[in-house]
């Protein structure tokens, strides 16, 4: 709770230092006084410039020895090579915090500077918010200590960004939006208070109903997977992340040197956090500011109503792209909307008022939605027509919306001429959602359906985590890493997937032919027989290999088959003996597997296996280790998932089996941090009861002698 | 030329009769006159209602035989009932186009009476637009025949909708965009005059430069998908097509009564016909309005201005996401803006002037760019800093777009706070391309360069289509339809696939060992070996298959225990002998097939094969005939085409002839009418230069005798 508590202190400081004021107003250390000053910050200001003077009215200290009161934040502008004394000076003052807003660190090399500013003040318990940023406004405090146009208006908005010109920019669009901030937070170069930091503090922020996460590259990627995972429990989470794209993700690494993650590992990983992903700033600040208001559905339903069947039909396919359900009890629509229904209506759903409809036909049908408790959201749209009166339309929707605002979710999507545009907009800046695009509209409804979806879902169960032997793994990753090995050899890998408690193939070492008979016998038939010398490195060249062997005839000819081409092959081979494995049955391939990722730490794999995995890019991402749930869930959220469901009259597969795989290795993962990989291929997936089977084990790990290294 | 003759009249009357015109403001016929008479209609406007009097200072006539001067168009807007005897009234009057206002036809299943009208006015040489609409607009003969809300601004887009409350609405929404329209048709029912019509007269009309079609449903494909690849090679043409997904396609069949063709079809083939399709309403006008003004790039590579870093690589991910490809030469990108760069900025693209850049760098940079050839196109982005001083911004761009309008495509994305937006809103009015956001504008670029390629890549190449003997597959048709089938039994399917000039695999009937050995040895080892007797139906069953026999022995072998094992399994079976078959060798499994699509006539597809096709839907369309370009492009279309060029070691595979295949199959379509479905699966495909091999064919038809039906 020390973090958290001094989270408190940067957003609700005593006293906040600008060391580095200016009265020039075209530098930032004159903005930042000057939007703290018009912002009207509850606390004190000290402005801290050796000339001494004023700004604005306020004494100029000296130096920030010479301030009486409590400094809980310092605004660092000063230029980069003064800033280790600046800290300095601010640890003699029992600073808080530190707001680095002076750029020429790491963003340009400069790495080594930046870490002495980050060790020189964790060595007198301050914390870092910055270098290379505009600053942080707290609207508990009204706090606004950045440089940026000032204007921001308090509400319930959060938002955390990597961008600094970005986050300039948002200042204005918020405001040119009515859209009320509970923070902005400048993260810039992350040295020390990173995004985790922050969203730890604003899940308990009560003024903070939604965060808005801007980012670039993912550092600490583990421990702001577990942190957004708790957070989207309670809080809507909106993330924008550039660098989708290859090219993207190169120009994010040449701009902020940021590490971008591949970007289908961020966007799954987002999606198990519960996170809405936006593409553009425009989705983000649409659903934002919808989710900051909008009250949470009370179930899945939604209607539409319209005066155009055209409209309708693109509401429609709006509403399967963006995740809204549609009510779907005819008999009840009928009756529901028999009163306000014109002779060639539709009381289906999307509800066609058709172009007859008047502004008191709307509202009576908006008003039938919200009656019904069974009809969970509305949507209303709405096509300019020559005959209908709009004079009184806008205090039409602002009362339907007022009716609603409490009780359940509503968008409006108008599309028409000049006094629609200038209804939406003023419509908008008071708060109504509305838009003028339908799929704007479902967009922003989508979004709310996908956070309550998260919101309601609770905690994953508490799970007996699956049984294995980590103690053994890690002798055999011991045995091997006193090898020099990175890698384990194909029967130490058994030995590990024996432990993990993964089905392989049966296999029995037979030195004569009795043994190999009592071996096929034990293990069933078929079986594949495979010459076992040191001498042998190629065995299919040298005929030592026999494939499904049916019966013990077949054991017999085979084995004397063997080695008499081994011998052919080479005369003074010394053979051991023969290894009797299990033939596998054919099943569906997959692929399971599990990694230290760069970005994110353990994260598990699973995908469809063969050549597909790699030509189809089928596959699914979890940060590790995974509950049961979670691993169906991303079994199912593969494109051939049908084929495990059972297609053109194959039976249903085991998924259960496969799911316990995932979870197998997604606990080893993250349990054993010295194994950097390993990869199931093919895992064999039989019919539903009958299991898998791991048939080929891989594993890499780090070269460390312990075997507990992490 | 007849068809665009008469519609030159429909565009340009000499004289418009409004049948149904009434004094009463209220009245769609009041309506209609209005807005002829405000828009200031070049030629007579002659009001028809029996009452007589005037509308607007307008004589209206009794009846129109009253009338003296020419009426090449007559706008109904007389109640249903009255439709027919107002078209009688017309022909008498050598009237040209018959534009039916009146609703009460198809829509609600009254189709008796609209196919009376039509047929009613065939006979007399009119057509008929509509009916169900809310009439027609041109900006040649400034005609608004239309009850919309007026003030049409004259311009180079033409709208051509199905949606009646749609189109009216996008009568204001031009308006306020002030995007000026060539032209803008309702057509309602399409009981005559549809898209293919109006796109014949559209491509020949000078004023228009862009098409948009808003369709719901398309009826007769085959000829719009003809017209619109005639079209798209001298204009730019978009569509929206509502009904993508499963419930809008039935929300859309139960507004208009149109099928919804499957949406994956009509996707690929607007592709196939270079026309873009928009998702929403909103991309659409985006679409068109840039389309309308900009000039043709004379290349691919744009470049992308900024002054912040965040909003570069959000740019870069929109590039990539919508096709615009990005300048790449990163020595000439130094030199070119060596000038203006600042310190930390960067040279590469996208071209960072940092947060520092004045308006001047700024434009400094757009001219960089438009001043190199190799450099095609410019993004210009920008990020409302608290530093820049934005009052002279919107006069900067104006002059830089004014630079750029006539030679280089440019636009610009904006964001910031309420200055920015008011600018974004004054700047738009005016025609320059400015957006409140990134993706909207890099949208907007994308659809000018998907357009453009299609514009300069020309006629599709005339070829000799494949050669077949169509003569001899109609035999086979006629063969089996005289048998009251209308599928092909294996053989005769076998028999179509030689005249197609199809690889099957080789099939030799033998009635003793010797032929049998023969027979393998004609076909070359391995080969199968299947009983053939009428009284065994499941040969397997009977232990009547032998596979993958490699030499004579095996044939020996195979073929006494095939005789043994069915005698026994049915002592009393008549043994006609076996069929020797060529071993099919493994390959990549892929289907061709194709059929006459309801909505767009003959269409061919090609995917892979096996369970995927059904499970990963990997599958593209294209109508038929194809040429061989089209053919491989739709080949290198699925996901799945990796595994054709050879991934994972795996060497190239014989794509010309799968190509090959798919182009007879589009032929066979396209000429034998009476073949409802072809299906070739699996389609086999091997290496580079060794072929394909079609290992099954199934053949749907029409069940007429002559087989020359369509």
């Amino acid at each position: 709770m020390e973090t958290r508590a001094s989270m408190g202190r940067l957003f609700n400081p005593r006293g906040v230092a600008v060391v580095g004021a200016s009265a020039n107003p075209g530098k930032i250390g004159y903005r930042v006084v000057e939007n703290m000053v018009k912002a009207g910050f509850t606390g004190e200001i000290y402005p801290i410039n050796p000339k001494g003077g004023e700004i604005l009215g306020r004494k100029v200290y000296a130096k920030l020895a010479d301030v009486e009161g409590a400094v809980d934040v310092a605004v660092l502008a000063v230029p980069a090579e003064h800033v280790l004394g600046a800290v300095g000076d601010c640890a003699a003052k029992d600073v808080g915090h530190l707001v680095v807003v002076t750029s020429g660190f790491s963003e340009i090399g400069n790495i080594a500077l930046e870490k002495e500013l980050v060790a020189l003040a964790k060595k007198h318990g301050m914390r870092v918010l910055g270098p290379n940023i505009f600053g942080i406004y707290s609207a508990t405090s009204r706090l606004d200590a950045t440089f940026g146009p000032g204007g921001i208006l308090p509400g319930h908005v959060a938002i955390v960004t990597q961008s600094g010109a970005l986050g300039i920019a948002m200042i204005g669009k918020t405001a040119a939006e009515s859209l009320g901030l509970s923070a902005l937070i400048s993260v810039g170069n992350k040295s020390d208070i990173d995004e985790a930091d922050l969203l730890e503090y604003l899940a308990d922020d009560p003024e903070t109903r939604v965060v808005l996460l801007y980012v670039e590259g993912v550092k600490n990627g583990e421990r702001l997977v577990k942190t957004l995972r708790e957070v989207t429990q309670r809080k809507h989470v909106v993330v924008i992340k550039s660098g989708r794209s290859a090219r993207g993700a190169m120009a994010a690494a040449s701009h902020t040197g940021s590490l971008a993650g591949a970007d289908d590992v961020f966007d799954d990983i987002m999606r198990q956090c519960g996170v809405l992903r936006a593409e553009s700033v425009q989705e983000a600040f649409n659903w934002v500011r919808f989710l900051s208001t909008a009250p949470l559905p009370s179930g899945e339903d939604a209607v539409i109503v319209t005066n155009g069947g055209g409209i309708g039909v693109l509401a429609t396919d709006a509403c399967e792209k963006y995740g809204v359900r549609l009510y779907d009890n005819q008999p009840v629509l009928a009756t529901a909307f028999a009163d306000v229904m014109p002779e060639f209506g539709s009381s289906k759903n999307p509800v066609d008022l058709t172009g007859q409809a008047t502004g008191d036909d709307y509202a009576r049908s908006l008003d039938a939605v919200l009656a019904r408790s069974d009809m969970h959201a509305a949507i209303a749209l709405y096509c300019e027509t020559a005959l209908f009166d709009t004079t009184q339309f806008a205090d039409l929707l602002r009362s339907v919306y007022r009716r609603y605002a409490e009780v359940k979710p509503i968008v409006f999507a108008l599309f028409g001429g000049e006094r629609i545009e200038t209804m939406i907009r003023e419509l908008r800046s008071e708060g109504v959602p509305v838009f003028g695009d339908v799929y704007e509209a479902i967009s922003v409804l989508g979004s709310l359906y996908r956070s309550w979806r998260r919101l309601t879902e609770g905690n994953e169960e508490a799970e007996t985590p699956p049984e294995m032997d980590i103690a053994s793994i890690r002798q055999v990753l011991a045995r091997a890493g006193a090898q020099g090995r990175k890698f384990l050899l194909a029967h130490e890998a058994a030995e590990v997937a024996a432990a993990l408690g993964l089905r392989m193939p049966r296999s029995i070492l037979a030195r004569d032919l009795d043994a190999a008979i009592r071996a096929a016998e034990t293990i069933g038939y078929p079986v594949v027989m495979k010459v076992v010398s040191k001498d042998i490195v190629h065995k299919s060249d040298a005929g030592g290999v026999a494939l499904d062997l049916e019966d013990r005839d077949e054991v017999v000819d085979a084995y004397q088959a063997i080695l008499r081409s081994c011998l052919r092959y080479k005369p003074d081979a010394v053979i051991e003996g023969v290894e009797v494995v299990e033939m596998v049955r054919a099943g569906v391939e997959t692929i399971v597997g599990a990694r230290q990722d760069p970005s994110f730490g353990p994260v598990a794999m699973f995908g469809l296996g063969g050549i597909y995995v790699e030509v189809m890019k089928d596959v699914s991402f979890r940060a590790a280790p995974v509950t049961g749930r979670v691993a169906r869930e991303m079994i199912g959220s593969i494109r051939a998932y049908p084929l495990l469901l059972g297609v053109r009259g194959e039976s249903r597969k085991d998924i259960g089996a496969a799911a316990d795989v995932v979870m197998r290795l997604g606990r080893l993962i993250a349990e054993c941090r010295e194994i950097t990989d390993i990869e199931v291929n093919p895992l064999v997936v039989y019919d539903y009861g009958e299991g898998v089977k791991a048939v080929d084990v891989r594993i890499l790990f780090r070269g460390t002698q312990g075997g507990d290294a992490a």
